[in-house]
């Protein structure tokens, strides 16, 4: 068995993204690396798992010699399948990403980015999403590689908790440093774009803009990103809220 | 206005399912209703949202002349286009269910009921997932119903905190009572089914079994469950795991 620690490597932009490729190259200097990730992008797909029909996969070996799968499901179907399928033993550490485009405050429900970091959390493996500010597909990681391997190596040294995973959102342009954050508090506001086909039915597209509730508030993770910093959101698999539990117990049924 | 209140059902076995029809029979007891359900199943969905296609909605009135909206999209996109497009105020509340089959534990990052609930949640609605430990299309929800008509008076009297949601699960057969608890630890043990189709393509199927992780543990929600109570468990739509964000503080990045 290698020395080196194996690093399994998804995304949700897909196997061709240059984020996913930006994140190979930077987890290639910390140990061996396999990556399992869908055949084209799955954003918005959240922990999202394939019931209903079967999932293809097909393997491949990259310029570098490392083993690459491209997977028709989730980001989570990725992540299952490398545990229970494609690796000889389990990874050392999952990362997901670099997606292009944030994952922070609420996003995180919605994020197949951090679908892929939670399942890998949940089977106890240190995990670590990662989001670029910038939704450009040529957007620019050189900047963020840098933070992306100051964080990895980080949890490489410290661990993380059990059934804790790491959501990392990185800004565009000049970065100031890393601060740890807590979830912003917020909504996306959808404004659906209603719209006729050339039949007379109606259909929609999904749109809208974030609505921070939660504006210039310290330590929150959208307010690190504003400021230049690279937020890092320490993540619980277990959402039971326990202030709630223990006041609920005095309810009468 | 009318004065009863107005409660958008919504679930993901899809608008035709039995567990649908069933919550909707409580809630007429309640409150005006709108449905705003998937077209067909939509099993494991999680927080899904629908980005790279146009949603489709159709209308139709049902036999007691509520207002069903049958839409293309995912459990979440349900929520969202109701908030949205489709009603006419925002909901007193939002109940999705009820499942065919639990959702306790970590299901609940996998679950489209439970989606829709933590939908309704974000925007500020207090919100209910209800889930029935049976598969069965043609389940027994006779029973099931009395309690989730006492829950619903419960949260219809006392209210949520703001950005937190119920997953309530819902024992088959004799109910003892009702058990606020927590998450339950554990994992889904994925055993995919390795098939090869008849061009000799290999294809999964995704099937595997729970691992409880706290077997026989006092207020967890698996335990309830097993000994005959309906689970309540109030979920966070927080997920920084605070404790972490604190001992995260003294890392040198």
């Amino acid at each position: 068995m290698s020395e080196r620690p194996l690093i399994l490597i998804t995304n949700d932009d897909g196997v061709s993204a240059k984020g996913l490729k930006e994140l190979t190259e930077v987890m290639r200097l910390f140990g061996d690396v396999t990556i399992v990730a869908p055949d084209s992008h799955r954003s918005g797909m959240s922990n999202a798992i394939t019931v209903d029909h079967p999932i293809r996969v097909i393997k491949t070996i990259d310029e570098e010699g490392f083993q690459v799968y491209k997977c028709t499901g989730t980001p989570v179907d990725c992540v299952k399948l490398a545990f229970n399928q494609l690796l000889d033993r389990m990874p050392d550490f999952v990362v997901s990403g670099i997606n292009h485009g944030a994952n922070s405050s609420i996003s995180i429900m919605y994020s197949g980015t951090m679908g892929g970091a939670l399942e890998g959390c949940i089977h106890g493996i240190p995990s670590i999403g990662f989001s670029l500010n910038d939704y450009e597909p040529e957007a620019d990681f050189s900047r963020a590689k840098i933070y992306v391997a100051r964080v990895f190596q980080q949890v490489a040294e410290k661990g993380l908790p059990p059934l804790v995973c790491l959501n990392v959102n990185i800004p565009k342009g000049e970065i100031k440093g890393i601060e740890v954050c807590r979830q912003t508090t917020g909504k996306w506001v959808e404004e659906f774009d209603k719209r006729t086909d050339p039949h007379k039915q109606d259909y929609f597209w999904l749109s809208g803009y974030f609505e921070n509730h939660e504006v210039d508030v310290a330590e929150t993770d959208i307010f690190a990103l504003q400021n230049g910093f690279v937020s890092v959101v320490p993540v619980n698999v277990d959402m039971t809220c326990y202030q709630t539990f223990e006041s609920m117990k005095s309810w009468r049924f």
